[in-house]
């Protein structure tokens, strides 16, 4: 199979106006990648890829992370079944962050069990005190983890 | 004014599945953010939180970033004028990313002069070769940023 090559990062210009795909990789050789259900729009995760993930990504038309807590290739479904089909991909103006459009196999993308792993939202505004409580936008989960997973490791870290 | 308090990480029960905001920063104190268009859903930008641009964001309602670049809070919009109003705040799962829904003063987000930083789309698939092109999506800019920002440092880094 062809190797999808990066373009050298030569200019400004070249980045932001020009068709080269020249992504930026982290110190840690990642780049941010913001995933989106493509029917509702709605965020279901962030994630991060390596070159060789983003390279498998555009090939197979699959979402494939890399995973910081396992140091290795995640391709997203490959335990669970919650397979990610990209419908679009994107990348954002100075190519340091990779924005993709899917369709989730299941309608779950996260761990816990909800659809997106935004389940719960932030109360803002100047009356939030310390003492400010998260709220639950998701009241139910699409599936139980337990008999996902089973005893696999769970990826959140303290 | 209240000093908005994060709660201590102590558990993964209490990160994932609790009412306590307990985000967690990285090595270089920051939190990734993902901002949406409130109405569209379009994937607007990606930038950076530290804790006090966190707390700040809370309390006014308006989007501000840690610019990597600069060094320094960055309230999105003091230049430009292309305020971000926070309509929805979320946290994810694991509490290391955070997801703002907005609705942008003047349409655009994007230094470039785009509505969104993600006017380009990659193509996948198994026919991609090593010399893929990125396709415009966005065809007109919204605002010229030599108006907007005139002699500024252009933040694209090579």
């Amino acid at each position: 199979m062809t190797e999808i090559n990066f373009k050298k990062r030569e200019t400004v210009e070249q980045v932001e106006e020009s068709t080269d795909l020249a992504p930026m990789f982290d110190e840690n050789g990642l780049i941010p990648v913001v995933t989106t259900d493509h029917s509702s729009g709605e965020v279901l995760m962030q994630g991060y890829m390596n070159e060789e993930s983003f390279r498998k990504t555009i090939k197979i038309g699959e979402a494939v992370y890399y995973s910081r807590s396992r140091k290795t290739l995640w391709h997203k479904g490959k335990t669970s079944g919650l397979v990610q089909t990209i419908k679009e991909m994107r990348i954002d103006d100075d190519q340091d962050c990779v924005w993709l459009k899917v369709d989730v196999k299941g309608g779950a993308s996260c761990h816990v069990g909800y659809r997106s792993c935004f389940y719960r939202s932030i109360p803002f505004g100047p009356k939030q005190t310390n003492n400010q409580k998260l709220q639950f936008e998701e009241k139910e989960k699409v599936f139980d983890p337990k008999k996902v997973y089973g005893d696999a490791p769970n990826p959140t870290k303290l």
